[in-house]
């Protein structure tokens, strides 16, 4: 295993330590530091709520005292010494995000920010205790407010700016600046590492905040926003409720994704319920049609059924004709069926639309009262792209200022994705391409995107889905080929660029039960093919080919 | 080499006989019976310009005599001895086909009608040869007018109504009474064999004229007529003229081809310049992006050609959001170009639109004279569409009536088609099997359809394209496996269905050097892998698989 060398051995700040190496004499860093800063910091718009030093280990309760989004967390346990601080910011007259800092005793001098999911609403804690836990300075807010839903955008377009960038931006600035002030020193380099509406903050800041950070992590990105929620919310129209002839029930999707292995596991080199690139699978829901040989409900389709499902993995366009949306790649259906096929409307869809397109309040006024999410058409998307509040899209093409300061990206999206297709990913990534009359080698300087055979959402599915992206996808391998966050600081500090990050699968999920699989995930447009079948389990097998 | 029995052996009309049984003694068929039908022939509405016993290798100059439409050909030799008969049936108060009927004197007791292309207009003299020498009694018509331009529908729906389908289905009406008073008995077996706007025919009979044929053979499809010249048309929006920024000229294509190959040829199994299922080749055009290392602009794309170039190979949208057509599949890109991407507008997609859906004559009235091919739309296509005048675009679904009456279909389409996309015959099947709720082991019953990989539109390419399916794609090989029009008669006269169909590519495309490769063409859905790389020009090194 490699490990990172010390970051600023020789440096002015030089109690500052690697994570890994042993603790430093901190001298004043510590519990006296942790509660000086909380009574006397002086940053404009802030207000410091909680200032704790805690010792690893501590059983930190979450509760919302000083509206602390809790979002069904209940306690979190921090890895390392840390000071704790929870604040309130102000970002307007009619807005606010909640921050957590939270500061290791022994710092590497990093900085790092987490994002957040969905329409969230959530300081993501288990992200704060993970990278604290190495050694990052870290920062999380709330986005501006709090909970999973969009209602508190309604009539408030200030806690929508805090939402599409003013969150992540502001805490990043008042971050900062608290690092400086408790450690004394200021930080070196600066991260961001998010997944989802995460990886959607992260090009956020690469597009338009080039200069908050040096290096930055993004999975599975929710950008073209404007699009990624229309597109969700385009299969309630298709598929209806129960009873609805298109209507196909969970089970079916079962056996939908039987049948996607059927016709496409093998594509890959090998047969091992995992589809490493299903961008080359054309998945023909026709040969599932009911006939004399199959007419079980759950494994069989009508003809209205297979329609549907041929439309919802069909690219999706608008009355201009032009892309909305890439098509959802096959693989991943069972958790887009729980996620928008048949379970209603996409609630963040309908939420987007409610209160922030329509601007229905639960009154019905004003707005269009009767606004309904079956009725979800293409002509909505319009209604809502020519509003792109803030830019919410997030959808520029041109990154040569984040590349000219030295920034550095790394993307990565699961294959199995049931919520957001991981074919946008490339697409924007050809976006960027095409913008800056780049090619793949020249984006290689600044901006990797690896394609994840076999991972869900930001993590889990079948595959090899442990890189170290997240606190849940993190067994203790601090390697940068497996870890993509010691990697973003492998590339930045020490220059060493992913050509692959390796991923690994424990039996049956469990990192306890030793490993299953492991994988190298191949950086685009390159993709994986087993080459030595009798072997796919080790990463030995597969070998990236253009 | 298997050779198909004969047919009529102990019919009452004893006197036909198969194609390669020896000839018969044929009684009254002759030189005297030609001259006699031509004289005294009683069908309403025809009258019989030429009736001519001709030898086998008679050289027949064609004129435009009798208005036969020569486009271009200036002479034919049949193969066999036959009567010729050329007519003219008039089809409404202002509309008339050009008809020809060459009936064999060595008759095997079947029927066929050749088809037409693009927009004409032509008589196919090469398919009554070819197909007369297999023993047909075989038709032809001009399709209602002559020649290759669609200025005749101007102001004329009946010679549209020609076009659409009537002047197949009159031909094939008279030509069976031809046949049965020629011979004294009727034919057995009734057939069709075309391609292009012939395999259009071809299902146009198949949905709207069942009883006409019993064996069809249907290639490269030009259903979806609406949409498919659209889809032609909506190129030239794209690219442009020289001097345009997205303008790619020709010499870049050939650039283009070679980068498709770079990417894509290996997917099947082996690298041999052919790709056997392009619909897994998700080409990236940003590959080609000009560079440091690439400023040849000739071999590389600046940003706006790429995304013109990757707009090119888009599946084709319409304001509904609904799919117009599908995208042109990578392979075919140098004729592409000729054809429809660097030449201006292309002629069909404009007559179309100036003679038919706007009507404007050259003096540009009435009708909307500014129209310009540049400015074409999927406006306009969603007002051609409205129109869809007798149902050209031939597009329905239900074959019941044609399987019902024992009717088969062997459809094949050239995956390296730079004309008519080959992912439009799949899309039709997968239409059928789900308005009629088979499966595909189903539909096999009465209609397969065959990818053939490397194949051009109708013929060539850089696959193995000789199956028979045309005179000129003919090498003398009866044997139904490697002979398209043998097969359709073994299905339906013998039972015998196609597993496979085999192609061969002779060195240099002349049959006299020899054959270079051979491969069988899989049955959609399935795909052609390579298993023994080492053997790939052999058809045992191939597998068709789910």
């Amino acid at each position: 295993m490699k490990f990172l060398g010390l970051l600023f051995a020789a440096d002015a700040c030089a109690s500052v330590s690697d994570l890994l190496a042993p603790r430093q004499d901190l001298g004043a860093i510590g519990e006296a530091t942790c509660t000086e800063i909380g009574k006397n910091l002086a940053i404009e718009n802030v207000t410091v709520n909680i200032a704790e030093y805690l010792p690893a280990g501590s059983n930190i309760t979450l509760s919302q005292d000083y509206n602390l989004p809790t979002c069904g967390y209940k306690f979190v346990v921090n890895p390392v010494d840390m000071c704790r601080l929870a604040m309130r910011v102000e970002t307007s007259n009619q807005s606010e995000i909640t921050l957590e800092a939270w500061l290791p005793t022994n710092w590497t001098g990093r900085f790092l920010s987490t994002g957040n999911g969905g329409l969230s609403g959530c300081i993501q804690y288990p992200e704060l205790a993970y990278t604290v836990g190495l050694g990052f300075a870290t920062v999380g807010g709330n986005n501006g407010h709090n909970g999973t839903s969009g209602q508190a955008f309604y009539n408030n377009l200030d806690i929508v700016h805090d939402f599409a960038d003013r969150s992540i931006h502001t805490g990043v600035v008042v971050g900062k600046e608290i690092t400086a002030q408790y450690y004394g020193c200021p930080h070196k380099k600066s991260y961001f590492v998010g997944c989802s509406t995460g990886g959607r903050q992260v090009f956020k800041a690469v597009q338009s905040y080039p200069e908050d950070f040096d290096g930055v992590v993004a999975g599975a990105p929710a950008f073209s926003f404007i699009a990624l929620l229309a597109w969700s919310g385009h299969f309630y129209p298709i598929f209806g409720d129960p009873g609805n002839s298109k209507y196909v029930p969970a089970a079916t999707w079962t056996a939908i994704h039987e049948e996607v292995l059927k016709q496409c596991d093998g594509i890959d080199g090998v047969v091992d319920g995992i589809l490493e690139d299903p961008s080359l699978c054309n998945f023909r829901p026709e040969a599932m049609l009911c006939s004399g040989d199959n007419t079980n409900s759950t494994t069989c389709l009508t003809p209205d059924q297979a329609g549907a499902v041929r439309e919802a993995y069909s690219d999706y366009y608008g009355a201009d004709g032009k892309l909305i949306y890439p098509k959802i790649q096959p693989g991943g259906e069972q958790v887009a069926a729980r996620m928008m096929y048949t379970n209603g409307p996409f609630p963040y869809t309908s939420d987007w639309y409610k209160y922030v397109v329509y601007k229905l309040s639960f009154n019905s006024s004003p707005g269009n009262p009767d606004w309904d999410p079956k009725t979800f058409s293409i002509a909505d998307y319009a209604a809502a792209f020519a509003q792109n509040p803030f830019n919410i899209d997030t959808w520029d093409g041109d990154l040569s200022a984040f590349q000219n300061r030295g920034g550095k990206v790394l993307s990565y999206h699961g294959e199995q994705d049931g919520i957001i297709s991981s074919l946008n990913s490339p697409r924007y990534y050809n976006h960027v391409s095409r913008t800056m009359g780049k090619t793949s080698d020249e984006l290689d300087d600044f901006y990797r995107l690896f394609r994840v055979g076999g991972m869900g959402h930001c993590y889990g599915g079948d595959g090899t889905s442990f890189l170290g992206q997240q606190g849940s996808s993190f067994a203790g391998d601090l390697d940068p080929q497996n870890n993509v966050v010691m990697r973003i600081v492998d590339w930045i500090e020490n220059g060493n660029a992913p050509e692959t990050i390796t991923g690994k699968k424990y039996v049956n999920g469990v990192v306890a039960q030793g490993v299953e699989l492991v994988r190298n995930h191949c950086k685009y447009p390159l993709r994986n093919v087993c080459i030595d079948p009798a072997n796919y389990t080790k990463a030995e097998a597969w070998a990236c080919i253009v």
